[in-house]
């Protein structure tokens, strides 16, 4: 799997995308994220573990904790792949703009 | 599923990354995508239906061929939900500037 496979694919998951909004609010541990979700520990750890592979959180030493934040660097790499599709669909636009303004232009010219 | 599962589990397969990749450059029928990719007919429409109904592409009837091409929605989609993350680590950003510029200005005003 490349990285965008991981990222991507981490980010396919309901309950790993409600982590993530729940993370853009501030850091949180493993037990203030399995609250609020009715899950198991474990289970928060193994979606955290995805997130993670994902580029999508970081994860510091707090003595026996090791709280969550946002990490940046999946987000950029997706954007960067995301990117090309964006100025496809912007160019396939400009084109069909060009197209309806030649069609009202010859309506108009029309006696 | 809702929509946000499925595009983005549309996109974390390298197969329909390509695919959207070469659609990028313009339309293409079945027969034209399954060629590069060395695949069967049928597995290149597999990969086109999981690509539809994540709102990536849309197909139209041209006689016996129905071309692709790129769709707009899918991307609107999931943009619209990466704009919170985004929106999220530019303040995270904003902060950890903020606590530099406040960390460099007290080195500088030591005597």
């Amino acid at each position: 799997m490349t990285n965008l496979d991981t990222t991507f694919s981490a980010l396919s998951d309901p309950t790993r995308r409600a982590i993530l909004s729940r993370l853009t609010v501030g850091e949180a541990t493993v037990m203030e994220l399995a609250e609020p979700f009715a899950m198991s520990q474990p289970a928060i750890s193994r979606h955290l573990r995805v997130l993670e592979e994902g580029g999508l959180i970081t994860r510091r030493v707090d003595g026996a904790k090791r709280p969550c934040r946002l990490a940046a660097g999946g987000i950029a790499e997706i954007d960067q792949w995301l990117g090309v599709l964006r100025q496809a669909l912007e160019t396939n636009y400009a084109r069909l703009d060009n197209v309806l303004a030649t069609q009202i232009k010859e309506r108009k010219d029309k006696p």
